[in-house]
């Protein structure tokens, strides 16, 4: 494996009733801005919960941040951040409003021009508002890692950036969040922490048991465990072990010293950024494309995955990987999300713009940097 | 999966070479004490790498600690770190020198009486001097943990503290310092990064499919690179994989949410303190015993170790029962250490004097703590 640091001091509190525990995990005196997004948090209990919680502190509320979370939204709540003197915040909701409100807690502090520039270029972060969460749908592995994705709409941009500044103090991880959720959700979060595992362990091998075994398990139980959660939205054991599984898969842990992929990911994001589709589907889309047009590759480990992951030991190194791609599809079908550009009524237009974003950027993705234009046009064609 | 709480912010600095980065993890201005043990690093180059990152601070050097570290020894250096005002403590060994350096940090600010009482009543640590760490010796987990066992000569007491005052800041991770260890050192920290994997694995069930996977993703792990380091010494990726797999088998991540035994070590502790066997010695001996007692409450997890990790998936249960631990044994024997009592020169009149200690205690031990002198006994009658 190659050499690495990892440091990952998020406070994890998991399990049935401790969002009781929020208020105390909140340092005297602070001033709250709870952020929240469409207002699920009302209708299942969340919200009360976490209130009674934090009675005794200022709070104010800041809600309606979106999924795929809007920098123009964001700003405004920096606004009331700076205004108020918030000193703490305090996300209630998925992935989008955690994103959203790291990049509040670091665009409120941010002293060096104008905050779009943290996404644009890179601008380093070297302070934030601290900030809790308490976690309503396992997916994007946010509350346990240093990382945002926004949105720019009106320039269709879809743009990261990561901070040990924004990692939160504390995460709450109650499993029961998942009972009222709709299916779509829970589909998306399955199959967003599928492909966090697969975008840091679908490379080429570095002699790394370690991380291969874990990104392994993770990818086991996120196959067992899924569709139990779909099958049974109030199965409590089989919610928990999907958000452990989804927070496992994006803390950093299993992709210490080994090369990372993200390809994927750009390229859904851009699928996000033209047509709206939700993360998890362009995820779905796109992955089983670049497994196709990079399977030489990754060919050691994409027969690892068969054999370890989906039981595929038969049959020469082609039907393998073939196989192995296939299951993967199969496996994201199963749980409801389609893998194809013509499922959300996307075609050969929104490859070329595609195409042209990439060409225009100037760099490539992928583990080798080496998924460009040329190769991103045959992954999304393969996706027709 | 039972509710948790788990936060650990130890900052992992891994690979050849990383050596060097030890002075840039201390804050500026700090006054150290560099703490090590018998003399090893001066042969093998740790020494020299380290005080060449630290030039510049103002550094006192405090060595000669134990194995099984002493209570006695390290009070000395506490008197040091009182008398010179340090603010930094640098552990440069295993985790016996980082055992003792964090029984310092805790007992030089420790203001509540004697700092016996840590040890001896679980006196609460508020405060404790920062540590980092330079491991020379992969085995306890020493590096990415709040615990430390220390051990009083003049009572013939081995007994263990823990707090996150005593977190390592930062631990250096450099598998080369592997290269230059006798056998011995290498083979118990094989087994005893093992036997801290079977303690929060071998237990009962509670449908924890994380939990279980990564367990058995370092004990597989174990099984097949430890063997590896032995038979070559300077195999990098060898030894870079047997170190970051003892970092993993104890530093809470697996045991998050599930039972924990703790009897191996419980019942071990008192084999080192009064015949000074070795830690990881005293482990390959009572853990067959444990299996074998206990086999019908650890029936499940037994029956999970022996076809997941050692692939036993036939005959009925208790010939796949006496297997596994068969197996286990083989395994310790293997890499060299003995698993029966008399192999030390240990026979009955230890095993009496182990019991009485454990009925003037007055506790039991084991995941359900229904292990005590009677089951000790049978325990250690089935090592004679």
């Amino acid at each position: 494996m190659y050499n690495f640091e990892y440091q990952n001091p998020v406070k994890i509190i998991f399990g049935k009733g401790e969002i009781t525990k929020v208020g105390q995990n909140i340092p005297e005196g602070s001033k709250i801005l709870l952020t929240y997004g469409g207002g699920s948090i009302f209708k299942n209990g969340v919200y009360d919960q976490v209130k009674s919680s934090i009675k005794g502190f200022e709070v104010i509320e800041f809600g309606a941040i979106e999924p795929n979370p809007h920098y123009e939204t964001l700003m405004k709540a920096v606004e009331v951040a700076k205004k108020e003197n918030i000193t703490f915040l305090l996300s209630v909701g998925g992935g989008s409003v955690l994103d959203g409100t790291k990049f509040i807690a670091a665009a409120t502090r941010f002293s060096k021009g104008d905050p779009w520039n943290i996404l644009s270029r890179h601008a380093t972060v070297t302070d934030a508002i601290p900030i809790g969460a308490v976690l309503t749908l396992p997916a994007t592995g946010s509350e346990m890692n240093s990382g945002a994705v926004i949105t720019r709409v009106e320039f269709q941009e879809k743009l990261a950036f990561m901070s040990p500044f924004v990692m939160p103090k504390f995460s709450v991880l109650d499993p029961e969040v998942i009972f009222s959720l709709p299916e779509r959700q829970v589909a998306n979060g399955i199959v967003d922490s599928f492909v966090h595992v697969i975008e840091q362990y679908l490379t080429f091998p570095v002699n790394s048991p370690i991380q291969d075994r874990f990104a392994e398990s993770i990818l086991k139980t996120l196959i067992e465990e899924g569709p139990k959660v779909l099958a049974n939205r109030t199965d409590y054991e089989a919610a928990a072990n999907l958000m452990w599984s989804s927070t496992m898969a994006l803390n950093g842990l299993i992709g210490v010293g080994v090369p990372q992929d993200w390809a994927t990911h750009m390229i859904g994001h851009e699928l996000t950024a033209f047509h709206g589709i939700d993360h998890a589907q362009t995820l779905a889309i796109v992955l089983p494309g670049v497994m196709h047009i990079k399977r030489d590759q990754k060919k050691d480990k994409i027969l690892q995955l068969g054999d370890r992951v989906w039981g595929i030991n038969e049959g020469n190194d082609e039907e393998r990987i073939n196989l192995t791609i296939l299951k993967t599809v199969e496996f994201f079908e199963s749980v409801g999300i389609p893998t194809k550009l013509p499922n959300y009524q996307v075609g050969t237009d929104t490859i070329d713009t595609i195409c042209d974003r990439f060409t225009k950027r100037g760099y490539k993705v992928g583990e080798k940097a080496d998924v460009g234009p040329a190769e991103i046009r045959l992954i999304l064609e393969d996706r027709l």
